[in-house]
């Protein structure tokens, strides 16, 4: 993996870069769509590449790891093959899912012990079997196993669980130096930065992951439910620790304007399940804010769904009848959804990127933000 | 709307044709999408003319009036346009959903009587609101109010049911005698034989249906779960019957097979939810036969869905990748499903009509028949 940086900002840390993988290369700042079990909900993979533009999209190793499972994806011959996508991809190491998702799970210094969600079956996650796993997954990018604390959590607990993070990262990373990747293609590894919402751990955790020389750094923890200054000081401390000339993954973030103020920040990734996730609940992204497409108001509302929108989907159909189909629960709903959103955050992105190459960044951001977040 | 027969086959009643609409050409013998309330579910309009190559949709009448309602649809200028779909499409009557949705339902000779399946509002179904609501839809081709009799069903009721049918249909024929189209395009109206099983009956409606001299004619109240050579020996009687000139169309039918046996009865025009009900349920038709996704077998199969399928799916998913989304119940699953087996069908229908061109149809249909029913 390469990183070049092309340009940054002179009014912010933002910037503008390539990540050259074996394949193909991502432009940054970029947003990575989320396509949990192989598949990025309600989209077909030709409409991600020739509609929405995405460049890199994400995978879950817990979800992938139950269903199909590994032999069914070794067989495959990875997880690009399974699903026919040969752009780059980039799975999470699990251990997001094992917290959020399973019934039961016990935390030990070997790792974790989960309950699956789909059918009671138990399992461990340890930092060697998640770095196997993800070379099974034969993702282009893939994370260190780590424990994702909530908010709030205190300080003594954020300590300890970054402390073990940290030990858990070297196992990963032995493991990751002693394996090879499996399908001929290069396996790129990034440690994730934790410390919950204290000053002192994240100094502490970013020192420590910017020591370990990886080719690309992730930011974790953030974006569960702390206030958005919260995230945006957070992010804006480790940013100034971890090294400029590695890629910098800001994990499960966020809204547009969350993803522009830390754009500023100097974050080159993101990923988040809010486009797809709100677009099956009939909520829609636009550069003049949100709408909530079941809304009375757009019963009888003709217009575009988005006419500054770059899907095709977005001058094809109107709000009346998105807001049917929504109402009317029809797949198609969350299929014209999704690609607008989704479009909407490549769009988001890629614009940015335009205009830190321009130097016109800060203007544009301090004129876009305060409309993104508008309810319309 | 103009219908003109290309070719007879010579040994069979099978004909390929053409129905001129004011929304373009139809090719006959045609399958219809179904089109519940304003969707194909899970496809996209454009999907339904690039891939499906779909000509002709059906909406229905029931599921439209409820929602998003005529005050919609009529501000909307009509269904083409409220749902942007531009090629003709054909509404049902809404007979048939009321008596198989609706939790009670009055049948008199004024009308139908019914409560809504979505909030049990209180409604009439008459002759004439139901043509003023195919008006008001747009439909190329509206369709009589008729009712369509359940399997199995007494000669006695059958024959008084026909015989209000008939009654209705003459009302029908005024209310459409005496309307216009809205939206500046031609409406065509289409009475329906009904008369259950029974020959006697039969033969007596489609004379009837046949007098009065409409620009096509329709067969109801089959594929309601009787035996499938009952069905063809209905078919075959009431073809020969209902004028060789005018579309003849089969509501509700049906199989693969079902549909090729009718072709050779003299049918132009089907319409059926299977193709795209039981894709949500992971059934697939092939020519080689009917695969459930589901099953066991396919979940290391990394062959193509259908190597000789016409949609863009069947060469870049592969069956296990399908099984897999099936399985996890994801969305894409069913929109791989619906548009493997819409092109199917119409694969199947295109088809008949280039075999019945070369004289070549009964030869093709005895040798893919028993392959079509096979369970692979």
């Amino acid at each position: 993996m390469k990183f070049t940086i092309e340009q940054t900002d002179t009014k912010s840390k933002a910037r503008a870069g390539t990540i050259t993988t074996d394949h193909g290369t991502i432009e940054t700042p970029i947003f990575m769509p989320v396509g949990t079990a192989a598949s990025v909900k309600a989209v077909h993979q030709k409409e991600l590449i020739e509609d929405v533009k995405a460049q890199i999209i994400l995978g879950n190793t817990y979800h992938l790891y139950l269903r199909p499972g590994m032999e069914i994806i070794s067989q495959a011959g990875g997880l690009h093959k399974f699903m026919n996508w040969d752009r780059p991809i980039l799975t999470d190491s699990g251990g997001y899912q094992v917290y959020s998702l399973s019934d039961t799970r016990k935390i030990k210094e070997e790792g974790v012990k989960f309950h699956s969600h789909i059918d009671g079956s138990r399992h461990l996650f340890s930092p060697e079997n998640v770095i196997d796993i993800q070379r099974t997954i034969g993702a282009d990018i893939i994370m260190a196993f780590d424990e994702c604390t909530p908010y709030p959590c205190d300080h003594r607990y954020a300590k300890k669980s970054m402390e073990m993070t940290h030990r858990w990262l070297n196992r990963c990373i032995d493991r990751f130096n002693n394996t090879q990747p499996k399908y001929g293609h290069q396996q790129s590894f990034f440690p994730i930065v934790q410390g919950s919402v204290y000053s002192d751990l994240r100094k502490i955790s970013a020192e420590y992951i910017a020591s370990q020389n990886c080719e690309g750094n992730a930011i974790g923890g953030l974006s569960v439910g702390e206030p958005a200054p919260m995230m945006y000081e957070m992010t804006e401390q480790v940013c100034t620790i971890l090294p400029a000339e590695k890629p910098r993954y800001l994990m499960g973030v966020g809204t547009p304007a969350n993803i522009l103020e830390c754009i500023a920040l100097g974050i080159d990734m993101f990923d988040c399940v809010m486009p797809t996730r709100n677009a099956r609940n009939g909520m829609l992204f636009t550069k003049n804010g949100i709408i909530n497409i079941r809304n009375e108001k757009w019963k009888n509302d003709f217009s575009a769904l988005d006419e500054n929108g770059t899907s095709f989907v977005d001058t094809y159909y109107t709000k009346a009848y998105l807001r049917h189909l929504v109402i009317n629960k029809e797949i198609l709903a969350s299929q014209i959804a999704t690609l607008h959103n989704l479009s909407f955050y490549l769009w988001l992105v890629g614009e940015a990127r335009n205009k830190i190459k321009d130097d016109t960044f800060s203007e544009w951001k301090r004129e876009l933000t305060p409309r993104l977040s508008e309810r319309i």
